[in-house]
């Protein structure tokens, strides 16, 4: 099986979230608009296969898209999720959680409008940033330590996880400062460990402005 | 199987969509928040189960949250989905581009915080709704309008495009009126017309102005 994944070749983004599950697992992938004339291949993809946005997921002759309906199909065949329907249920919707948290760090740097520039939306910016931080980070938090340390079994979730962590110490290094999430913090290093060689590679692409966790220090309380 | 929904009562919410699908379906469910002692019975079930946020679904032994994920659960179950997986995570796909396109809908009342009231961000929300209705309720529709034309075959996405669309019609009655959506309106009158015993009866709640669909004429251009 050769796994084709579709993503914008300049961020983290979404992408990361599959990129983590195919690098973690050890399976061979190819990150297609990273490739020459990959881009263009991944536009006619999208207009064919009725694709809302990227990431993407070509598989055999599935095509499937939303990111956490990918790592749900992925789980399994990945041996990262279990392969009782009752149990996978339960880890899609940790991970449509995520999503949402996913969404909420989004907003803190477009509040008004997706089609706006970060600059158009600067004080709304700081109200919503605010908000995130005081209310939601600790909400989120709080509620995936509940989980980890109830859930035992290594699964894409985990590494979801990580990845919002690495994102969110980034995006909000003082607020995140502030914080304690030990087996959030426990969960990121063991993953972190275990990914050492992607992570320093070229394929991992380095936070930027330009992706969904941005840094800006007026952002970070 | 007795199907228990648990959802705040006051609303159509996102409880409306597994509303939707039990009425189509006339599969017998509780809608258990809205029984005596209902409020007290969701909140001790959803610390129970550590449930993020309503709506969640008890079915049997187990409890399922997230909109689309008790879809994807019920829709086999309930005659609205196929039973392949490769079709119903086409379905499911196709549900979670819903979740984005109605949490886009709630944040045009909330661009800045979940925590405050709509009175606390109406400028914010001015600007965020004029981009909405602009630029992103005319990209939804049209990417709706191309699937409706293709899939033939009638499941609980339907129902959900039947709700964004009535949603829309009561939220922003001004910006619906100059929409061209042959498909999404036929679906939406199709719907109406089997579901009219419920929209009729006491079950059906509503729209009001403390769901996810709000009318505020200011937001409505």
């Amino acid at each position: 099986m050769a796994y084709e994944l579709y993503y914008w070749p300049g961020i983290q983004g979404r992408g990361e979230f599959i990129r983590l599950a195919f690098e973690y697992s050890k399976t061979p992938y190819t990150d297609v608009a990273r490739q020459p004339a990959g881009m263009k291949k991944m536009f006619s993809l999208m207009k064919r296969e009725r694709v809302f946005a990227p990431p993407f997921l070509r598989s055999g002759k599935e095509v499937i898209f939303q990111t956490a309906n990918i790592l749900h199909y992925l789980g399994p065949r990945l041996g990262l999720a279990p392969k009782s329907e009752a149990r996978r249920l339960r880890l899609h919707q940790l991970q449509l959680t995520i999503t949402d948290w996913l969404v909420e760090v989004h907003d803190c740097h477009h509040p008004v409008g997706v089609m706006l520039y970060y600059e158009d939306q600067k004080p709304e910016s700081k109200r919503r940033a605010a908000s995130f931080t005081k209310e939601r980070l600790p909400k989120f938090l709080r509620y995936f330590e509940g989980i980890l340390r109830k859930e035992k079994q290594f699964s894409y979730v985990n590494l979801s996880l990580f990845q919002m962590m690495e994102g969110l110490d980034y995006a909000f290094p003082r607020a995140m400062a502030k914080v304690r999430a030990p087996a959030l913090r426990a969960n990121q290093e063991r993953v972190k460990e275990r990914l050492a060689d992607y992570l320093a590679s070229p394929r991992r692409i380095p936070f930027n402005t330009q992706g969904i966790f941005r840094h800006y220090p007026e952002l970070d309380r």
